[in-house]
This record gives C-alpha cells, sequence and structure tokens, in this order.
C-alpha cells in the first residue's frame, strides 16, 4: 500500500444528508476531507473519537458542548470524545478536514456515492 | 479552554530551519499548520507518533521509507510509528497541514519565533 493518497483519486463516501468525505485511515487517526452542501445541516451527534478539524473553504456555525462559533478558512475546533456537537453550514457550502482517534472505524462502512470531481482545493 | 481557535491568533514556533508551525494540541491528537520555506529540508527523521497530513499549498518531494514522491495540494502521506521520512521543499515554498498520535508533546517546548501572518489561507 502507498504512503501516498490523492483526494481526487479517493472514494467519496455519504456521512450524513449533504454531507461527504474522501477518507484516509491510519493505524490511529482517521484523517477526512468533507464536503457540505450549502445549508446542510450535521445534527447533534457525539462518538468516543477525539476530533480535531480545520475549516479549508466556506463558512460553517459549530457547536461543542455549550460553545458556538461561526467558522470560515483557517479556523479550528478540537472535541473531547463523547462530546455532543453540531454543524449548520452556510450559504456556500464548506469544506473542512477532521481527524480522528482512534480511526474511524464505522466510517469504512460508509456508502460510496458517485464520483465526482473535489471541490477543495 | 475553548473548542475553538484561528490559526491567525496561534503561536508560531520553530520545529526545522525554515520550517515553522501553529499547533492545537487534543488529548490524543496534535494538528499542526506547518510553513516551510522555498527549497527547505526536512532532514530525515523518524518518531514513535503515527503522522498523517495533506499539501494546503505549494509543492515538495516527500520520502516516506523507500517511497517517495512529488505533492500538490490535496495530496496526502501517511507515515507509520518509527518510519523514517523527509521533504524537499518546492521552489514557491509549501504550507501542509500534519496531524499526530499520540500528541507531539515534544513541540510544546518548540521555541517561539515573532508573529507574522499565516501563508494560507
Amino acid at each position: 500500500m502507498s504512503a501516498f493518497d490523492s483526494i481526487s483519486s479517493l472514494d467519496l463516501q455519504r456521512i450524513w444528508d449533504g454531507v461527504h468525505a474522501r477518507v484516509v485511515h491510519g493505524d490511529r487517526i482517521t484523517l477526512g476531507v468533507i464536503e457540505l452542501d450549502a445549508n446542510s445541516v450535521v445534527p447533534e451527534h457525539s462518538h468516543e473519537h477525539e476530533q480535531l478539524g480545520i475549516c479549508l473553504s466556506g463558512s460553517l456555525e459549530f457547536r461543542v458542548g455549550d460553545e458556538s462559533r461561526e467558522l470560515r478558512p483557517g479556523e479550528t475546533w478540537s472535541i473531547p470524545g463523547n462530546v455532543p456537537h453540531e454543524v449548520h453550514v452556510g450559504p456556500e457550502g464548506a469544506v473542512v478536514l477532521d481527524v480522528f482517534a482512534p480511526t474511524r472505524d464505522d466510517w469504512r462502512e460508509a456508502p460510496g456515492v458517485d464520483a465526482r470531481d473535489p471541490r477543495w482545493p
């Protein structure tokens, strides 16, 4: 297996309605480039995995626990395991990078969707 | 402590000659946005931490173990713990995102340098 990938050659998987990911799984970390449609919503949820991320393009309103913030490219989030979080995406959509530890093995089962060009970079 | 940060408000730290990082440490993961000067070199090294990353801007030649590749924005690397790797940066420099598990506690001691505007986004 190669140490290298291009997001343009990774399968696109559906994570939530209007939210699709291209994912690299390591041994301890999963890295995903996530495309969120305009005005899409990631409903409140939580998981044992720690999650850190950064906005690459677009805008989103992110809530972690009791704290909310409007985020733009270059802004980050840090979500300890089991803390509820949700996202409301802005009118132009967004692309974000999320990383998780341990790996998101549940995402290995996420359904594939038709290939399309990445929205970022 | 807030769940949110902006890379523009994070301290800039020197990692190698010509290589500087703005870093968020979680409990299990360290996420860094790394600015690499034109033609800079990250000499061969290894560490117990797993490392995944993605090129955000510019170009670099990355070697992981016996495999080398020229990388551009949207291209990723995945480095198991203790595998030697090195980087030769292209003539326009590069900005990359690297994540590590466990956290890079050694980077907490990396020297700070004078603040400057982020080169990305």
